[in-house]
């Protein structure tokens, strides 16, 4: 099938100790799961911190080669502290697309569930499930590869809406 | 006097709409700037942003070789949606640096003001003050300039204690 999939998407979810990644090849309306991964980083020093997610990124951009990057829009953060830690981790990794060449992609956490699941609201556990329906995968991605997953499948998606008209538009002029 | 100041700080001071740096040749208790200036990335959509950022500090390490960066370390911001901002500036920079093969060194507000006014509770003018002083400028550095200007002062004032330290004891060692 993947084959016929000729378009790359990385899906990222930035995050202070662990960043999520995920890879798949899309048409825009089916998709395979190509690789899917966390950086972890736990409690090294921050400069040491953002210097291994920047190079975590860039290793699977030069590995797998993605044509775009999918990342969440930072909206929301528990405190001040919080979000200057998440605001670093996700600064290192756009730096990190922007140099592999990639055009990047925001979306709102809402958007990603809406897309991946069908309502704004839905729980992680939910995000995860559908991930896995989606890819046909045979077990459940832990919760970060499935956030960057779902942010990969989000971007699919949003390209698939035109493919969608047009064969709907097609099957359309088909008719008698 | 440069010819003995053989040591080169880069630094910065990150911003979401500006971030400023300055270079300058140090010995550890006597300084000169070598270059300043600002990155300005005005309301640009996040990921250029980030790359403005990013190549900025790249293109100056490149162009003046440092030995090391020193930045402020983030501890405060006025709320999260600033703190997100202000972190991914920061993210950018860091990432630059360590690309750079940079040592990076982190100094508080409070630290760089002690260093440089003498007083923790200095303000921003008071910074530019001493800086100009300091460095024996012409004329008062812009203020992000001066603030990335007083954390490479800072660092070296914190290299320079150890070297302060052995001339003083050389000093008591030729009394009679």
């Amino acid at each position: 099938m993947s084959s016929t999939l000729h378009h790359r998407i990385l899906g990222i979810d930035p995050g202070s100790r662990t960043t999520g990644f995920g890879v798949i090849d899309t048409d825009g309306m089916r998709s395979v799961r190509i690789a899917g991964g966390c950086i972890r980083v736990g409690h090294l020093p921050w400069p040491q911190r953002l210097g291994m997610i920047f190079d975590g990124i860039a290793q699977v951009v030069v590995e797998y080669r993605p044509h775009e990057m999918a990342v969440e829009q930072l909206i929301f953060a528990r405190d001040v502290t919080a979000a200057l830690k998440l605001g670093q981790a996700r600064g290192a990794v756009l730096c990190a697309g922007l140099k592999g060449d990639m055009q990047v992609h925001e979306y709102s956490p809402k958007s990603v569930k809406l897309a991946v699941v069908g309502t704004g609201g839905a729980d992680k556990t939910q995000v995860q499930h559908m991930v896995r329906l989606l890819l046909s995968l045979a077990e459940t991605p832990p919760e970060d590869e499935a956030d960057a997953l779902a942010l990969a499948l989000c971007h699919a998606h949003s390209m698939g809406i035109p493919a969608r008209r047009r064969a709907a538009a097609s099957w359309r002029d088909l008719r008698p």
